[in-house]
């Protein structure tokens, strides 16, 4: 029924989007080896044409500078050709991905001779709606066309120029393949306007990933109208249990909180069994003042380690994806999961013990997307896991929860044989 | 994090909901054997009070009368003990169903010796929102609480008193189980308000499940930002291609058209081969004409069939719901597949014939929730499927499409086990 919303004063929202959605029927039938023609087509073409890509990130650059954008965002637009060949490598890789589209995933016979199949098929449009890195332009391109889905882009202005010259050699690459160069769409208008726009285009948008930060987030999750997969937000919670063993609770909870703490399955908050603390806290809390990361605690805590400063009550329900960590000290495995329902986010949880019993009912009671036992939380990762790509991690329940592979971006239908049945 | 949430000044909606949420953790660690006594001593307690439920439903009735509630809303609200007899029947059908909670969906191991087990889990606190029919009352909570979820239900105020009495005799039959009684949670305030309410319940509500007609599932996609199952429109159409069957096509047509109208698996347009269309129209015509089908048809049809008005533009996108029927004549199959794309809600759809290539050709290219061969659309259907539940039908892509059984009711989670393991 898209063709009551396709008039020439579309805007170009729309006009992208039905171009978008003309062309998922045929992407939805191509083969993986067309498909993978075009993948490697691209990632040729965007090493081949680095020079004129770099020199449309130069504009984005200068821009920035003169909109006295941060040296660290500006280090995320950045591209230059190792960067532009490591892009063009993540496409090869998604070129030695498994296609799941056609998978039959059940079939079954009704008493009445119907045969039922059940396969997996594209979504149809996706739209992604992300931030400042380039990457992310080709990254979704790749996934979205090896799950046969059209993609509609809206990337950050910020790298606007860069993705402009990306999208027109993936297109350039298109040409020469069999995939409909309509698959990429991405959105020039650089206000917000557009962005309000995606979300509420049900009927050519079949679903939106917003990428980024939280307040992106929260403005797709909060305005869309159009179904969502949540990614990101994560308080993440490592708890030592009485019977953790010392070394591999300390290398545990030092791994998730400084090896990376920006990503969001990094450490906000550690969790200590009592005399666990009592022993060990001490030590804990030098380790990490050493490594120069701030510590909040509860009265406990402090009491243990006045070095310490006392955790407010935000403090506790805070993603700081920095080098600060909140230290709460409990009475056991119960004070522990019930701190976790309370400031958790579902997102990745870990707790370090000997204890087989309260290993397995940490893992059955807490509700996360990933739980773990004497591992890091950092794990939570596509190319950790082996998918072997990473379309992001959902943090909702419904359709995906945790690292999304491709599957991720297939929905299924229904195969009905019949030999005339009517139903009675 | 519903601490912030939960005062003493709450709203009925987030009081509830609050409840539900905290019931839940208990929920998703019940065993199949507490869950299926639960669901026995609810059947068993309807057919118990009976009595008591038909007299709260009489003053439905009565009020319904007073305000001029039309007589089949009525008659969809009224109930009687064999009408009770048969809800309680479905709750003893869910006992048989198995239990999908703990499945183990992957397992596999990780070169770093991480082991990784995929299980399904419930999603959590569903809400759902629905109008009269107090029979969904039991079968949405008799579902959710099969899959271990806590349930908000909100129904429709013309059947209010019925509804509360029915969930004040499933709370006490839950106070003889081992099930937290706060598992069933029913909103009893009418007004508009409670629903817009649900809509924006994000942190207490994992989902919501629309049931109903075309404008209340339209309001909870339109404005809801909790997670939506949509459920429900279907334009259907049944493609009577050039090598169909006579009495197979009519057949199958008629099922789809006349066997049950009002259903959204029910067919609304009818296409036709041009080849079959000058051999058989008239006589398809005349014979739904006599079913007292209303027809409407395209500038061909109405040549061909002179006794047929014309069509409106605005009829191809109607769903009647009724005793009407569009007829369209095509050239062939590349044509009755752009009309589906054009005007189907990617519900069901149907193609009558015998030529295998052109059957392969529908069923591949047809994006619906379920697609046939020689056979009607009436079969999209919990319980036609083989499900044995009726939770509806989704026509979303996301989490699931089509007949949606007991696992469209979960999630999952992953279970990591390591020994010791950090990300490099």
């Amino acid at each position: 029924m898209t063709s009551s919303i396709q008039t020439s004063t579309a805007s170009e929202v729309v006009q992208k989007a039905t171009l978008a959605k003309q062309a998922a029927p045929r992407l939805g039938m191509l083969s993986t080896e067309q498909k993978n023609k075009a993948l490697l087509l691209m990632a040729d073409a965007l090493v081949a044409e680095s020079a004129s890509i770099i020199e449309a990130n130069a504009e984005d650059l200068r821009r920035g500078q003169e909109n006295g954008t941060s040296s660290s965002l500006l280090d995320r637009i950045a591209l230059n050709e190792d960067r532009i060949a490591g892009i063009a490598e993540g496409l090869r890789q998604v070129i030695d991905l498994p296609d799941p589209i056609g998978d039959m995933l059940e079939q079954f016979s009704r008493p009445n001779g119907l045969h039922i199949r059940k396969i997996r098929v594209p979504l149809g449009v996706i739209g992604i709606i992300y931030e400042a890195r380039p990457n992310v332009t080709v990254d979704a391109a790749g996934l979205c066309l090896k799950t046969g889905n059209a993609v509609v882009l809206r990337g950050g202005s910020a790298a606007l120029y860069s993705n402009k010259r990306i999208v027109e050699v993936l297109h350039e690459a298109l040409g020469r393949s069999e995939v409909p160069a309509d698959a990429i769409q991405l959105i020039l208008d650089p206000n917000r306007s557009s962005v309000d726009e995606m979300l509420k285009l049900n009927g050519l948008l079949d679903v939106l990933i917003p990428r980024g930060g939280h307040s992106l987030i929260q403005n797709v999750v909060k305005n869309a109208t159009v179904p969502v997969i949540e990614t990101g937000a994560g308080i993440c919670h490592t708890y030592m249990d009485e019977s953790a063993q010392y070394d591999m609770a300390l290398n545990i909870a030092t791994n998730a909180k400084v090896q990376r703490p920006s990503v969001c399955n990094s450490m906000e908050t550690l969790l200590v069994h009592e005399s666990f603390a009592k022993q060990h806290l001490a030590a804990v809390a030098n380790h990490f003042e050493a490594l120069k990361v701030e510590l909040r605690g509860c009265t406990t805590s402090v009491e243990l380690v006045p070095s310490m400063k006392l955790a407010s009550a935000e403090d506790w329900d805070t993603e700081y994806n920095d080098y600060i960590l909140n230290i709460r000290v409990v009475q056991g495995l119960d004070e522990a999961i019930e701190h976790i329902r309370q400031h958790g986010t579902m997102h990745s949880e870990c707790i370090v013990t000997e204890n087989a019993e309260h290993a397995a009912r940490f893992l059955q009671e807490v509700d996360a997307a990933a739980v773990y036992h004497n591992a890091s939380t950092r794990f939570t990762d596509g190319f950790e896991f082996g998918f072997g790509a990473e379309i992001g991690i959902s943090t909702q329940k419904l359709h995906a929860r945790g690292p999304m592979g491709l599957p991720a971006l297939t929905s299924t239908k229904y195969l009905v044989s019949g030999s005339g049945q009517i139903r009675g």
